[in-house]
């Protein structure tokens, strides 16, 4: 399998097309879903190019996962979140509908469920969320 | 929250109880899940004690994500799996149950869903599919 450099994340990291993001290192970019399954809901990404873990550098890993935990931590406080799920899917048939290594990062709250994937969110209330996750940050 | 020395991951690591190991360096372990949601589902933990993504060091994070690529690769392999599904949970409300930091890697295949969680898998079986990891390692 081989990259796709028009995949969407791709498009993103070049500016071609809008995203809310709301950190990025030399490295990583994380981001806002746009069918969050959670408020706050974001993805973190490598800046290189690969489709997933199974091609990725291990210098890659390595920085998406040290930025998958620093935000983990930021939207636990951001959003007083009681715990965070990620998922990282690989292939279509593990779950993955973007080719560009993505984790994804959820807040979570005690007895409240994800809701159902594939529904697109409430931009105003997206950015609102961009907001409280970059002011932890800053 | 403090680490538990005495959760299950620590005292399978001690080998208190026992486990189907199928990989192990100086840093991590990877063995079957015993509640399988897809045939060939493990963890990859590290050796040393965190609870989670929250409180991991950078060294343990990217021990553990190179394991679980290594993982990823071998169970693909193993069970000509299509692709792969990484989950990882943080706290009750994140969905942990044990309190020592884990990844879940299960293999998929094109149309087969993950089945229920919570259901104990038959040993037998467990170990042939851990034996089929191993084979693909060694």
């Amino acid at each position: 399998m081989t990259y796709d450099p028009d995949n969407i994340f791709a498009k993103i990291l070049r500016e071609e097309i809008p995203s809310n993001r709301v950190y990025e290192d030399e490295e990583t970019l994380a981001f806002m879903d746009i069918m969050p399954r959670a408020d706050g809901h974001l993805l973190v990404i490598p800046k290189t190019p690969c489709r997933n873990v199974l091609d990725a550098t291990p210098a890659q890993l390595s920085a998406v996962i040290a930025t998958v935990q620093k935000l983990s931590r930021a939207v636990k406080e951001a959003f007083d979140a009681d715990g965070v799920t990620i998922q990282q899917f690989n292939e279509a048939a593990g779950g993955q509908e973007v080719f560009h290594l993505h984790f994804h990062v959820l807040p979570r709250h005690e007895g409240v469920s994800v809701r159902a994937p594939g529904k697109m969110g409430d931009f105003d209330l997206i950015a609102e969320h961009a907001d409280k996750i970059r002011a932890v940050l800053s």
